[in-house]
């Protein structure tokens, strides 16, 4: 392969020089640069180092990337894969809303949910709240990949992020709560890695039982 | 709001009866799950339980989404915030593919980059490989979160994921290599979660520099 005709940028473009504290190669050495991510490379790192601030669970799927984002899209299919939250029926007069029941804590307590996919960026978004349907503030970011090419076989790597919104510390309409002493979302985020791992385990189960070998068979969702 | 008229699914769907192992609140009780939780949410991870398979970092940065997305997705940039790709410039008669080098190892070895980007999504896929162009294995997976929607307030939230291609630990051409002693790039897998916060630190410190406050203003890329 060959290169078109092409003029180097400057080593420092002019853009960042005036940027401070960045780590570069240009100003610092390569020796220097691996001391320091040796430093940052810890032995263990305590949960909130990991997921204090953003909660990521990765996973392996041995299914087709659009069979699991077609089952991902289907709001009627948290009643399977989740841990507790279940029938989720859509809200009159409000196009996309629905509201299900979260019986990790109460039958009461309703759980308010709106999907944002994109088919082409293979992305589920599912917004959802305790209480209230107006802010959907608890996201859930999902993004499904072509394992074949970042893992190098058939199947779909599923990335879930959730980020920790302030809510999460504080609720923002406690008057809205079942009882004044029922749990908050919030309580439990020490606990979602757990949580989504397991309920990430539950997903792989079940797409792989039906999926298995990356190969499509008739779908029993319908 | 009301809801529409609505028949609850059976507790426990088909579609899923056969699936072993599920775990899921109509058969493991709310006590039980919380202690299995608690079992799996250790004091500290060894670095291999967090980012031995995937690596993912995520940060919020102070910078409009668009932007964040307009600056990763110009390939110039990587010589601003990474610490050691440089000089990209696109290969003849190979549309979207470019190749630039990587100081890290030495100035003779070639890194062949090709970005897969998705405006309405906002994500940026670099997908790039030393020494060939033919098989761009390893894939830097960025997704941008308008930072109003998942942290109650203005700027972005960035994801990036790097998942552990079978490649990182055997390099599929060794006869292409600069030198018999050459590190190969999954030498440096330990390092990745460390190289690629301080890489992620540059990018956050550079956009807010330029764009803090979120507010745009006039870009010097261009």
């Amino acid at each position: 392969m060959t290169t078109e005709p092409y003029t180097p940028p400057p080593a420092i473009p002019p853009y960042i020089a005036d940027v401070p504290g960045l780590l570069r190669w240009e100003t610092t050495s390569r020796e220097d640069a691996v001391v320091h991510a040796q430093q940052l490379t810890k032995e263990s790192f305590t949960y909130d180092e990991v997921y204090g601030r953003f909660c990521t669970v990765e996973e392996y799927i041995d299914a087709p990337p659009r069979a699991v984002f077609d089952y991902l899209s289907d709001i009627r299919n948290l009643n399977e894969y989740t841990y507790s939250t279940r029938d989720f029926r859509p809200v009159e007069g409000r196009p996309g809303l629905h509201v299900g029941r979260d019986t990790l804590v109460d039958d009461r307590t309703p759980i308010y949910m709106q999907f944002h996919t994109d088919p082409a960026a293979l992305t589920v978004d599912m917004h959802c709240a305790w209480d209230q349907g107006d802010e959907l503030w608890m996201i859930y970011l999902y993004r499904i990949i072509d394992a074949q090419l970042v893992l190098g076989r058939p199947g779909s790597v599923v990335l879930w992020t959730n980020c920790r919104h302030p809510y999460y510390d504080k609720n923002p309409h406690p008057e809205l709560a079942t009882s004044p002493d029922r749990p908050w979302v919030g309580d439990f985020w020490n606990l979602f890695y757990a949580g989504h791992w397991v309920e990430l385990q539950n997903l792989k189960k079940i797409l792989e039982f039906h999926h298995g070998g990356g190969t499509p068979r008739e779908s029993g969702t319908a």
